[in-house]
């Protein structure tokens, strides 16, 4: 574990990441050794970094750290962590910021592999996102919300919560992005204004595009997901999950195209872009 | 500073206080070496550890450790953070909690004691707060709203920041309580769905109950601001900060009734209830 560069698995109490959750993080898989989606995981942390007015660090001295934590390990996770370090009064930020850099490196999750064939069962929770457009789409360190939603089921079957909000639109999983699929046609929740714009989620676009499905940002609602064909589930470290029961109600796993399929299996889980 | 009771100053990284902010904090002021209103802050620590499946834990071992770091200090500010410990798969909670506590003490921060009577100027925040009635009222550690909104200025004349919610509700301060005024009538915003369900906030309610002054909880927008005779601010740590200036526009601090002030001056400052 490498915090600012040193060997070290503790942080300052007074770290603003602690005391407010002031910061944002990366989850990567690593395979074949290297970091995956590399280039659109710094993006992703370089436009939070300038929405929260948090200094980005250095991308290349990042890469080395990770590598540094991967050590030459084939399979596993990477997460990188960046806060606004300590300092200032109470909620003002410092006007000096020198932020707090975690990388480390955690075994892969036994997710079993077919499950992006067979799908999963997943529930729909209880519990809303509250909306804020100056937070939605990024990916910090405030995940109450997401705690709370994966507490309310211990079923190990269950392999997914989905999350609305506070207007009862369909957001996302509480670790994952969400898409609909209605014959050749894909589309997920907007996220002007909660939830998280996903890398993969983002992946899933493009290759979408590439074979020529359309695809639409929209609200949606539970209604929307009672007429779809499908619907699966993406995040950097499942790549796609079909679903094949949402709250007891069987879906069929196979809506969800299997071109689709292979193409994130396949550029999800390789270094670059 | 303690962490369970041990001389430290560092957390674990895999903390959930710090992955996810999952956890509580209260501020407390120390006055003539005592605890202020503790009855009032174990209290609503107690509340949110229920409501959030944290371990509540043993006011007596806390208020034992509050002492030993308060070491006879007269004057200053206690911070108590309970996070929900380390472990768990990602989001979900462990099945068996080891909450994480800490309390370390502060130096009295350089408020004027003055400003209780002349009054504070204040602005009015751009980010809004956004609403969840799972996590209303509580003081989490998911604060990034409150820092973005203290973000917004850098002016040293401009002592707060008032805050609304989606809807264009005024909820509170990035660190206060709001009570607006009209005669021998105050009003505080609802708190069903975002903001922090104040120690001080409490006891002023209380106090204009015992001294006949009608207050009513009620959504309030800032039409409502602008006709008000007189607003005012409380925490823990400043009591009551009558206001004199909002965004420009002049406002009468001495319409803020001054039993009040007195009462909340003198029962906010002491141990016990």
């Amino acid at each position: 574990m490498l915090i600012n560069g040193s060997s070290e698995s503790s942080i300052s109490v007074l770290d603003r990441g602690l005391q407010y959750g002031d910061g944002l993080f990366e989850t990567i898989a690593v395979a074949g050794g290297e970091p995956c989606l590399w280039q659109r995981h710094m993006r992703r942390l370089a436009q939070g970094c300038e929405r929260l007015n948090i200094e980005y660090p250095d991308s290349a001295t990042v890469l080395e750290e990770v590598y540094r934590e991967i050590q030459g390990r084939p399979q596993g996770v990477i997460k990188i962590i960046l806060t606004r370090g300590s300092g200032g009064r109470g909620y003002c930020p410092p006007e000096i910021q020198s932020p707090t850099r975690l990388v480390y490196f955690s075994e892969w999750p036994n997710y079993s592999e077919k499950l992006s064939r067979s799908g999963v069962r997943i529930r729909i929770c209880n519990i809303r996102l509250g909306q804020n457009p100056a937070l939605a789409g990024l990916k910090t360190l405030n995940r109450l919300e997401q705690v709370l939603a994966r507490a309310e089921w211990s079923n190990p079957e269950i392999a997914e919560g989905l999350m609305l909000d506070e207007k009862e639109n369909l957001v996302e999983g509480t670790m994952s992005n969400l898409f609909l699929v209605y014959g050749d046609c894909l589309a997920t929740p907007d996220l002007g204004s909660c939830g998280v714009a996903g890398i993969m989620r983002e992946l899933v676009m493009e290759q979408a595009k590439r074979l020529s499905l359309s695809l639409s940002e929209q609200n949606l609602t539970l209604r929307d997901l009672a007429s779809a064909d499908g619907l699966f589930l993406s995040n950097s470290l499942i790549g796609i999950w079909p679903v094949r029961e949402v709250e007891g109600r069987k879906i069929n796993p196979a809506a969800v195209p299997s071109p689709l399929i292979d193409a994130v299996m396949k550029y999800g889980f390789r270094f670059g872009t």
